[in-house]
Order: structure tokens, then C-alpha cells, then sequence
């Protein structure tokens, strides 16, 4: 399907590049939906992309405001998309707690009961808005990208790469949640249960970063991972630890840094923000 | 009077640093308020300080969730306290709008109606804070200070600074609020009217950092101030030139910076946040 033109909503200057943000109608969300580009000034018209995806709550605003990651993406010459985090408008299915419906998307094809029709996240991120991007005049190199998010976007970048081989030059991730099919992770257990109708399904463990590292054939992009040891969801929601042993276990390239003190907030996201895009510019300028 | 001792609300880890948040009766705003200081990890115990006055509708939180101030505060070993923008809470006087009231208390002593009681936000950024700040535990220098603020808080950063001369190593503005006694300042004509009877009085001429300049004494701090060119506000309420072209003519240290393309928000702010940390730290240190 060739996707609707995106219309700019607005572009505002910042730290020598401009944010772009984009509404589109969307077709596998079936509505209208959101995402900002930062882009860098630039004579390049092939700078590389890193897509980072949100977590539970947030939308493409929360990181683009709070996340301190336009000075060292202007330094390194790299991009940066940030897409919101499900469906939302009139039609949208939602829910009243913060972790289900609008929100909190999961970046999963959703198959049972109301999600099924608008909550393809994991569709959108992977074909429909690279798609979008190239309608969008901008000096990108999409062949040239790599992926990272927090939290519930930690789990989209950790599984959307690991699903797709060769795609990403690199993915990270700011206190993922690693093994949401556990069953002492009751965000995976709730969500993955109510999208997909059980948590324990293959069609779950499909959206598992441990599970699936665990099979994983042809990935050797590096990953990175950064976690707070003070992180209220770290012992559990997240296990982070779980997925960096299968990963070493399988001789991925996988670097974790545990932080002590740091919780799960912007605070941390912002924090360890310029490492990690510098270690997807590396990467991506291999 | 001896302020109450304040209670801390929260910390968090930033940057190799601590971002504290604490609650106080305030004496001269007769009501409980609260600010934020962030502490880079030292082992000085005696780190200077930057203030940094928010703008209209700002509360403590604004800057320190938007600004990225924590890396290059933990870069110069300085740390930053960031106070709210008028007093709240029960009792206090609000007005619909925007631009009167809560979140816009304009740094100054109102002597006016509802106001005069509570809204007395010059002498708590110039007397109460400091002491209160005394009573935190933390290991700040509070007689090596700068300060700063935005549009609101420039025009408070700048005639506090003017107003207590050697009191300050620097002071520098983002898209202050330069001139609000003028006719062609809407924010100012109607709260310095509000709180202090005229804009056009001898009173509100001491909040105007333009007027204030004309007639300094002793003020010899360095002063930078940066403005967006495409700030919507710059030709309609701000009127930056007004105040560098006064003080150039005092002969003061005014560094002025206007940049195409940026406008009014936290992302213009944050992108020369770096540059005012370090102007200051210089001023700071020598």
C-alpha cells in the first residue's frame, strides 16, 4: 500500500537542525497519526537515522523534549524519528489503566478482540513509516539506520531488530522491558495477553527479546543496554539480565552497563542519551 | 525572619549528579512552595551556583526536565537551583489568564489589591531562597552566584542582578522580557500594573531592566543575552535591543546574540543552555 503524504504540523529550530513533525493517515493504524524527525543541518543528503521508539505513556513528544539528544545527534551528523506509541483518535480502542490501549501500543500486530483493526505497531514502525519518511523531503539515508528506545520502546527496538536481520547497523536500549512473556512481568503478561491472546503463545514469543535471541539466526549488529539499578520496574517488569545472558550465550555482541541510582525516568533516558548515539553513529559510519 | 527548614520532596540521578526537589513554608510568600537544585557529584563542598528564573506558566520543573543544563553543570562543577515562578496553593490569588498570577508572578514585590500579600516573589528569590538554601545540607557556595532565566525569568534574572550589584559574577537572559514598562509591552503594561498600581510608576521602573540600566551604579558583571529571530514574542512584547543599547551606552560588559530561525520554547533555551553555563562558570570561577 502506498501511504497517504505526510503534512508537516510544525518545524522548530534547535541546536542548529530543525524538529520536524509529520501527521499522516495511516494506513495499517487505520487513523491519523504522528511522528517528528530531528534532522541536523547538513550538505549531506544521506545522513543516517536512528528511530527511538517511546515508552508506556509517551507519545513522539516526551524524548524529542526531554531527552537531550539533538547536540550530540547535530555533532555526530545522524537523524533522529520519533513515532508515538500506538493508534490513538476518535475510533481508537482504549483503556482507563496507563499500560493497555492509547499509549501503549506495545509495537505489536495486535490480533484478538478491539485491537485487532488499528493496533499494528509493530507493522507500522517496520514498513509503514519508512515509507511515510520518504515522502518526506528530508536528507535521509533510510537503508543506513539503527533503532533504540525506553522501556516498552527498549522492547520495539530489541525485537523489531532482532525480526529483522541486517536492517539496523546497531540497537539499544534505555532499561528495556526484556522478557515480557515472563511470568513475573505482568506488563507482558496484561498486554501481550490482551493483544495477542496469551502471553505464552508463539505468536508472543515473537515479540520476547529473550525469547527470541534465543533463535535468533544471521544478527550481528552490536547492542547496547543501559539500565538503573534504583529502576522501581527493573526487578519487576524489565529483567534486562535475562536477555544479556542469552545474548552472550548465542556470542552476540552485547555491551550492559547497570548504573547505580539511576530510576527509570527522563532523567536517566537523557543521561546516558549521548552515549548512545554515539554508539549508533559508529556504527552506522562503519 | 529565620525560614522554615525545607523538606525534601524527591531526588533523582542525573548526569553524574543529583537533581533535588524540596517543599518550604515560605515566610514572604505566605504559602508552601517549592524548588529544585541540581548538584553535580563533588568533592568540593563549596560548588558555586547559578539561579535560573522560569517564564510565564513555568513552575520549577520546566527547565529541569527540558533544559539540558545537568551535563554541562556537571562538566564545570556548578550546580543550579531552580525556584518556581509565583507562589501557589490555597488562598493564593489566581487569574484565568495565562499572563497574571499563578506562574506569572514577574519577580517582583506586589503592592497591589489580591496581590500585595502573597505575590512578593523579588524578596523571596533575592533573600528567603538563599537563607533556605543555607538549611539544605547541600555544599553550594551561596556567595559565588550567577543567574539566568527565560522571557519572565530573563527580565527577573536581569533586574535582580542590576538591582544588587556585586552580588552576582554574571547574569545573562534567554528572549528576556527587557523593557515591560514600555507602552509596547502588552505583559508588561498589564501586571506591572496589577501588582504595582502603573507600569508607568517609579515602582515598576525598578522591575525594568532597561530604565534600571540607564541609571546603574557599581554593576560591572558580565551580560549575555540571546534572542530567536523568529520568536514570536521578540518585536511585540520583549524588546532585547532596548535594554544592550542602554547598557552599551553605560558602558556595562553586554555580549547580545540573535539567532535566525529560533523561537520562543525550551528547545531554543536548551540549545544555548551550554553557553550560558559556561559564560557563568567563567565568570565563576576566576
Amino acid at each position: 500500500m502506498s501511504p497517504a503524504p505526510p503534512k508537516t504540523l510544525s518545524t522548530v529550530r534547535a541546536f542548529d537542525g530543525v524538529l520536524h513533525r509529520f501527521q499522516h493517515d495511516s494506513g495499517v493504524l487505520k487513523s491519523s497519526t504522528v511522528f517528528s524527525v530531528y534532522v541536523p543541518d547538513t550538505d549531506d543528503q544521506q545522513l543516517p537515522v536512528i528511530y527511538y521508539l517511546s515508552g508506556l505513556t509517551c507519545t513522539d513528544e516526551n524524548c524529542a523534549q526531554k531527552g537531550c539528544a539533538f547536540g550530540p545527534l547535530r555533532e555526530r551528523g545522524v537523524a533522529m524519528v520519533f513515532p508515538d506509541t500506538s493508534p490513538r483518535g476518535e475510533g481508537t480502542p482504549d483503556d482507563a489503566a496507563y499500560d493497555m490501549g492509547q499509549g501503549a501500543g506495545f509495537y505489536v500486530d495486535a490480533t484478538e478482540g478491539v485491537w485487532a483493526e488499528r493496533f499494528q505497531m509493530y507493522s507500522y514502525i517496520v514498513d509503514e513509516l519508512p515509507e511515510t519518511l520518504k515522502a518526506c523531503g528530508l536528507p535521509l539515508n533510510l537503508n543506513a539506520c539503527s533503532i533504540t528506545g525506553h522501556s516498552m520502546g527498549g522492547h520495539g527496538a530489541l525485537t523489531i531488530a532482532l525480526r529483522n536481520p541486517g536492517r539496523f547497523a546497531s540497537v539499544s536500549a534505555f532499561a528495556p522491558i526484556a522478557n515480557p512473556t515472563a511470568e513475573d512481568c505482568p506488563w507482558g503478561q496484561k498486554t501481550l495477553g490482551a493483544y495477542l491472546g496469551s502471553a505464552s503463545s508463539d505468536k508472543a514469543k515473537l515479540h520476547d527479546a529473550t525469547e527470541l535471541v534465543k533463535s535468533c539466526e544471521g544478527f550481528s549488529a552490536p547492542i547496547l543496554i543501559d539500565q538503573g539499578a534504583s529502576d522501581n520496574f527493573y526487578k519487576t517488569q524489565l529483567h534486562p539480565e535475562r536477555f544479556v545472558d542469552a545474548a552472550k550465550a548465542k556470542g552476540l555482541d552485547v555491551t550492559y552497563r547497570l548504573h547505580e541510582g539511576y530510576d527509570h525516568s527522563y532523567f536517566f533516558v537523557s543521561t546516558f542519551m549521548r552515549d548512545h548515539i554515539e554508539f549508533h553513529a559508529r556504527a552506522l559510519k562503519k
